[in-house]
């Protein structure tokens, strides 16, 4: 079975609903038949690569709120991430954009390093008050997260790389009618929105797995070796 | 929209299939939003490693044939995949154990180059009768993948790397129902048998694009960061 995590890493609900869901997996008894893919969404994606700001005063600016307003959104949603064993610092961390560190994912997929990276990536961002914004900040995470550095920097340093997999990714979650993140899809089949509490995961998980079958596209017949390792046609020699 | 075919390198009709497959996804509009995985399938699980024969024997035995009829059902296939364009030779092909490629394409999936592997082992047996059963040859077959030949190397000398990606893959085609490979599966929803025409695989992929939609599992209201990147929750505090 197949879980795709649209997700961004500005995105807080995202991060907290990545542990939620890892619990709600391991309390899943076919866990290890289970493969998980991050797929790229930006929240802010005509943002500029370099336009980096405070968040509190991106939330302030954006709901019309004074900075402690802003500060006591940051805490409740801090509050949430602790409850789940997560740090979560509500002063100093930034906001840009996030297209690179998704392009980046996307090498770290095909290196088979990506969970890895988001997973250090979310802790920077959320838990240390690190960058993940410049390009120097990625370098450092790709190479902690076991990718080839010279990759790397190749990859941050040519925009073209891995951009059309970003919005191949966002045009999908559209298609699928995600209107937000993190976006949770198993199998193709369910889709899951938001960061729910575990248990809701391993209901779905659960009900995703007992729902898997095939609709049949095309007739029998065509030609196939079965099973039993007999790959003959009807056209070939008759039995001696 | 993600493709899984489940096949062995050695089934005939899976490398025509695939060809077939291809033909029909090169006419399907959005071939570029398609990704295509490979699958582990062993038509002759139980074979030991190193009970290497050749096909034509293999065959005459299975079937209780001449030699001449064995022939005539290996031509019989050759002269389908001609047809598709692909060489086939008939004389001096192996049969085998075919774990260690499986191994070997799984390690390839992890370093994205699983299609080139898949190519060049298909070749290899199908069309230059080269050997897809030892150590050495699938070490060269891994090289030329564009695999790290140490890191191939170490998969290969070790029996359980990789072992339980063959053996999930399998249990879930069996999950799956398949009963023959090749088996196609279109994004967890529809699937397809055999080395069917390219027209059909064409329709199919199209008929699965169209039918993309998801099952919501829980309930809304659940916190998201939306796709305006609000990531607001009603208990925080109220605007100003």
């Amino acid at each position: 079975m197949r879980v795709e995590i649209w997700s961004d890493i500005a995105c807080p609900w995202c991060y907290i609903g990545k542990a939620r869901f890892e619990k709600g997996l391991a309390a899943f008894a076919h866990r290890d038949d289970v493969e998980v893919v991050h797929r790229s969404f930006e929240l802010d994606p005509s943002r500029a690569k370099g336009d980096v700001a405070p968040v509190v005063d991106m939330l302030a600016l954006k709901y019309g709120r004074t900075r402690e307003q802003a500060q006591a959104m940051e805490e409740h949603v801090a509050s949430n991430a602790r409850a789940e064993g997560l740090d979560y610092r509500t002063e100093g961390r930034d906001h840009g954009s996030t297209f690179d560190i998704h392009r980046l994912l996307h090498l770290a997929k095909a290196r088979g390093r990506q969970n890895e990276l988001l997973d250090l990536a979310y802790r920077a961002n959320f838990a240390e008050e690190r960058s993940v914004f410049d390009a120097g900040a990625l370098l450092a995470l790709a190479v902690e997260a076991g990718l080839d550095a010279d990759e790397a920097q190749a990859v941050l340093a040519d925009e073209s790389a891995y951009a059309d997999d970003v919005r191949a990714d966002e045009r999908e979650a559209a298609e699928l009618g995600a209107n937000g993140v993190p976006f949770f899809v198993l199998d193709r089949r369910y889709g899951v929105s938001g960061g729910q509490p575990a248990e809701l995961f391993t209901q779905a998980l659960e009900q995703a797995w007992k729902g898997r079958e095939t609709t049949p596209v095309g007739g029998a017949g065509a030609e196939v070796c079965d099973a039993d390792g007999a790959c003959e046609t009807p056209q070939a020699g008759a039995p001696a």
